[in-house]
């Protein structure tokens, strides 16, 4: 390809990524509600030669008016391996949109960027993906494999009736996704820069501490439940749980709320709450981690008045994806549009890959930059857009062309 | 004395004394509400030749319409030793008074009690002592030293206005009280079988411990205050203080309240707030607890990104008032009374006695059973009314007789 036909290439890129981000951002899609996103979406992806099909699925807890989420999932091409691109169409509240530049959802282009409320987080990654598949087919209506859309309006909230479900659903028939990508804004100061080949696991707990009531005139009467927290939960603080691998920092817990106490100065309380969470690596596991906090329990106070229980609720696994055919695809893909040697990072918060990588599939998060995420002024480079369509296709390059 | 005499006096005791009580007793003189208790007596002490002199004293902080305390200075004689009863002439709120068996400011004899708010903390007492003097002052006009009544309507509630503020007027004029009998219920099962010869001190603190807010994700981002003072906490809560006296119990240290986190479950605090208390014996000093508590947070937050600070504050000192004429005074009465071998105690609350202990008086606290006091259905044993006026007169005729 001559230098005038990689301009003009990268000229339709952005165009075409601009022009349906800017669609997509229109629609106020404060999560659950996707508001039409995925309708536009499934149009262009038929038209591609996609197979769409919508997915919904209903809290039995909470029937409301928002109870039922949309799910969109597109494929073409009916053999291995599938790669799917895994993103989501609602976003955060605005908060008061007295305080934003522009208005969060009149798309905006100013000063080199696009404003709108998930410009970055996450309706360009979207646009950028539906852009690059729509190339690729074109090129190659011929390719290997399947090229697949996963899409949910429930990332930004409770995550229940989202990804997961559409995952529940896609097992059950044997439906597997050999390699996803999942469109969240990985970059941190250059598009591309990070690309997140796993997720530590977050497993929260609650703990109940429960003593007797009594003056403090009297401690002997009384069991005080903060007294025989404290040893137990210092011991919990300064643990070492691993010592993190290549891929993952070691293990930390942070106790986020401790409470206990009546306001009155002279009372021994009754009982003490408190929640931490673990966010762990791959070198140990959800039973480890309790069985080690119980131990951790059962020895102060085996011996205690007070007694004591751990409510405990898993977030999520953690995840990797080792260097391999994925990673390696991005890595490819990224140094030739951008020319930077990107980085692999599992750091930061969860993500619906979550829920993806456990069923075997490689998951690699690879997006634009994530500076202004659920901010005020949410902003994404425009100049990142048609680049960023640019590596996306390139990795469908390196995936499904022999 | 005959045992017809003996029955006779103990009759008369007895009569005058409940008579007196329920007087007082009718009166609802909820804190700080006086409600002419103060009236009755100094009229009954004026009879007997005392001079009696109000003392009225305000708070700066609050000109409100109850903010007015007043205080009754009641004195018979010139010269030393001075035999001072305190007391106060307030109660506590009575709740709801349904829940009462008889309504709370109708005094009503049933079943072997008097039943209402004040009856055992501590209209009786000082119904008793009254009469005790009286009697006593009938007999031996010509008594040696003096007889005083320091009588106050701000104990039970913030008791700035009261004792205190008595205490700071007698020490300005160089009066002093050689031996003070609190009024306060002091006995348990039976009428003299405790009196308190001292109380523990009670000093307060409340800890601030200020770190840096953030994710529970990127916990190197933030400083967790709860981290941070687990240790010196766990520390505090293990510590020996001393290992008390032959009067006192060891030193006890309570943590009454703590608490910190924003409520949700991924945000690392900025702030961790803890409410302690130290009951402490003569064996150590408020200074000696402060500097340990500090040396225990200096040596953890030494290294911390987190800071902290204590704001104590002194509700009062220790004060004993060992073996000696007041003590063997009270032993003798109650023995010739009740047959009781009475036991020294310094266990309990605070009383108005940590106000009057630091002038030098040696102060002990003896008074009817303390079983019902602050509840619902407060009462007394009728049968120990006169009783304690016999008491209180036999420790006048011990202690100001040759």
């Amino acid at each position: 390809m001559s230098d005038f036909d990689k301009n003009l290439t990268s000229q339709t890129h952005q165009q075409q990524t601009l022009d349906l981000s800017i669609a997509l951002l229109e629609r106020p899609s404060v999560t659950p509600d996707d508001d039409g996103c995925q309708d536009i979406l499934s149009e262009r992806l038929t038209q591609a030669g996609f197979d769409c099909e919508f997915m919904y699925y209903s809290d039995r807890q909470a029937k409301g008016e928002h109870a039922e989420v949309k799910n969109l999932w597109a494929r073409r091409g009916t053999t291995n391996p599938v790669i799917c691109f895994a993103g989501h169409t609602d976003v955060v509240p605005t908060g008061d949109e007295k305080n934003w530049t522009y208005p969060p959802f009149t798309p905006t282009i100013a000063d080199g960027y696009l404003w709108a409320r998930g410009a970055a987080d996450m309706k360009t990654g979207i646009a950028a993906f539906t852009v690059a598949a729509e190339r690729f087919v074109a090129n190659h209506p011929e390719h290997n494999g399947s090229i697949a859309f996963l899409i949910t309006s429930d990332e930004e909230g409770p995550s229940i009736n989202g990804t997961v479900k559409v995952i529940e659903t896609l097992e059950a028939r044997q439906e597997k996704i050999t390699y996803c990508l999942v469109g969240e804004p990985s970059s941190t100061d250059t598009l591309g820069d990070i690309i997140k080949n796993g997720r530590r696991g977050s497993l929260g707990a609650v703990l109940t501490v429960t003593g007797k009531q009594g003056h403090v005139a009297y401690p002997h009467l009384a069991s005080n439940p903060i007294h025989a927290a404290l040893s137990a939960l210092a011991e919990l603080t300064n643990a070492t749980w691993d010592n993190g691998n290549d891929y993952f920092p070691a293990t930390s817990l942070q106790i986020s709320n401790i409470n206990s106490g009546t306001g009155a100065t002279n009372v021994i309380p009754e009982t003490l709450e408190a929640v931490f969470n673990f966010r762990f690596s791959t070198e140990t596991t959800e039973d480890e981690l309790k069985a080690k906090t119980h131990a951790i329990f059962d020895k102060y106070f085996k011996d205690s008045k007070a007694s004591y229980a751990i409510h405990w609720k898993l977030s999520g696994q953690p995840f990797l994806t080792p260097e391999g055919k994925l990673v390696s695809a991005c890595q490819q893909a990224i140094k030739s549009v951008t020319g930077t040697d990107t980085t692999l990072s599992t750091s930061g918060g969860t993500s619906d890959g979550r829920f993806i990588a456990p069923t075997g599939a490689q998951v690699v998060e690879l997006g634009v930059r994530n500076a202004t995420i659920h901010q005020v002024d949410e902003k994404v480079e425009v100049d990142d857009l048609g680049k960023l369509a640019q590596i996306y296709e390139g990795i469908l390059e390196n995936l499904l062309l022999d």
